[in-house]
């Protein structure tokens, strides 16, 4: 391990815990039945841990959508040509895509960064180019990274986040892009909640059928082939990438580092998070599950990491969409918090 | 029934399948997979039918938040004192309350009204005073409203959604206050879903045990005694109230009438929705559930009106806090159909 992510991970503190006592004190004060506001009550309580005070700013935020290409596409486990990469990198600097739409209509910068897309474009100023290589090898076949390769990504990620949050960002939000990623995150999820394949590996894009057993097979060939061992996350992530999971990795590390929350996106954050809390478990207290993913070993990743997402609304895009989606409901926590009437200052009676 | 209600009533059109059909069909031009925004893309096409259009607005909205007593708090139902109610309208009018700290979150404007306060109190001018009777009678013993008092409250209901329809509102969302209204909500909800008190009966602001066993036994006593006809709705509702759900009942048929989106509360709400969707079933098209509420007989009410609730956090607290909490959805469904995206636009590669 670098000292860039030993530093990074040793930097992390636990959450505030006396400012999240005094968050659900506070909380238990404000006009209205004990506990109605539900997951909304534990949302703030969290939140005031995170930020070690009961008020706090949710504004400004970013949500950072690593790009990547994965050589497993050559064994047909997408719907989608490799080159839609590269084309939706586009789509993100021209601010057409899903993300760039939802992010407008939550208040989200959209930081879109190439760790590794495999194209000879240049890109528009707006994208961030710090491509490590031109997409991973082949998982099924041999190891998608070097270790050096994987160690540059998470250490991007840490980099970002530190940056993003000098900048004043409050809250990010995991984003990503990578036609075929979806097979390297079911083998990473595979890895690190011991399920078999089959049961982590969905539609992706949308495959089904035929090509769904092929994408499966893939990913149990990859297991074979690495045996990789959970204990040993940053060998995991080499053997199975890609780029852009290794990066929101370190994002995640990074943010947590810097003492933000970092709202997950689907099946990719997740993960990414499996990653990033075998290498600093203190980062999980930092993480906030946007949503649960149509994917279907997304279930399995947040069980794992033992987080309870906000939305569950079929959503199975990625880019970042559903942790952007969700942060609207963060922003009322933090106003909950700061800005309820208490029954004594509204001169409303408690209950008998 | 009135001719302001029945006249509504005829005004409710169905949606428009045309625009309904061309939104589902540039859902599917846009970059991303098909499907792939899951619950969102089927709101964004439902918000398509009921604005006529592809290209609509979200904002300006209101949450209406219909405020009265009920004459069955004498039987122990509450957990709080009826002139909590009183107090929160206060609350609401001050801008201290949780609805008054969602909506300034989510850009919403709050209408408070009182329908029917059992109070002597004089109301600040941001108050709208309609009462119609000093809360109703106690449900449990005699009819809560007379067939006048009711059809009055319907009819207000009605026509604040219009008032708020000519003032360039593209959204309602349901409120209300009112201690005792969980009692009315669970006989209403179980005439009209045929499910048994025990079964749609719950905590309301946080009764348990014995105080339950009452509440239930309450609702129990009044299903025998008026032997309410599902098929009858305005009598139904005269028989066990409260004056707030029928004048939620109208917003949402005069909402349905404006052709607007009615996005619905919790349990409260749920029954007002099943009354509106008695009297005038075409309101249902207009109907979007804001979330499902932790009180139990909300279920049942979702499952007889066929609706999906947005967001599951466990809330209980009423308001319109559910409601106002799941406008940034409608919010991001509108621009994801307005502003993303085409394949063809974007240069991006279609599925193989």
């Amino acid at each position: 391990m670098t000292a860039e992510i030993a530093a990074a991970i040793a930097a992390i503190r636990l959450p505030d815990a006396e400012a999240a006592r005094r968050a659900a004190q506070a909380m238990d004060e404000k006009t209205k039945p004990l506990g109605s506001l539900g997951r909304l009550e534990a949302l703030a309580v969290r939140l005031a841990g995170i930020y070690g005070a009961l008020d706090f700013a949710t504004e400004p935020r970013a949500v950072v959508v690593m790009a990547a290409d994965h050589g497993v596409v050559r064994q047909g486990v997408s719907a989608y040509p490799p080159e839609v990469t590269a084309q939706m990198v586009l789509n993100f600097a021209a601010g057409g895509a899903a993300i760039n739409v939802l992010a407008r209509s939550a208040r989200v910068e959209t930081v879109v960064v190439d760790v590794g897309v495999a194209t000879d474009r240049t890109w528009p100023a707006n994208v961030r180019a710090m491509r490590i290589a031109r997409g991973t090898a082949d998982l099924s076949a041999e190891p998608a990274m070097t270790l050096a390769e994987t160690e540059a990504a998470v250490g991007l990620g840490i980099r970002l986040a530190r940056e993003l949050s000098d900048r004043g960002m409050r809250v990010l939000a995991t984003g990503e892009m990578g036609i075929g990623n979806t097979t390297a995150a079911a083998a990473l999820t595979a890895v690190f909640t011991g399920r078999p394949a089959a049961e982590v590996t969905g539609q992706g894009t949308g495959v089904a059928g035929e090509a769904l057993q092929r994408k499966i097979a893939v990913v149990e060939r990859a297991l074979v082939r690495h045996a990789p061992d959970p204990a040993a996350p940053l060998a995991t992530l080499s053997a199975v990438g890609g780029l852009e999971i290794a990066a929101l990795a370190g994002l995640i590390i990074g943010g947590a580092a810097a003492g933000l929350p970092v709202v997950l996106d689907g099946f990719i954050a997740g993960a990414a998070a499996l990653v990033a809390t075998m290498l600093a478990p203190a980062a999980k207290d930092h993480l906030i599950a946007g949503h649960r993913s149509a994917e279907r070993g997304h279930r399995a990743a947040l069980d794992r990491l033992a987080l309870a997402p906000l939305l569950d609304l079929d959503l199975r895009l990625g880019e970042g969409t559903g942790a952007v989606l969700a942060l609207p409901l963060l922003d009322a926590a933090a106003r909950i918090l700061g800005e309820m009437a208490s029954f004594a200052s509204a001169g409303v009676s408690r209950e008998r």
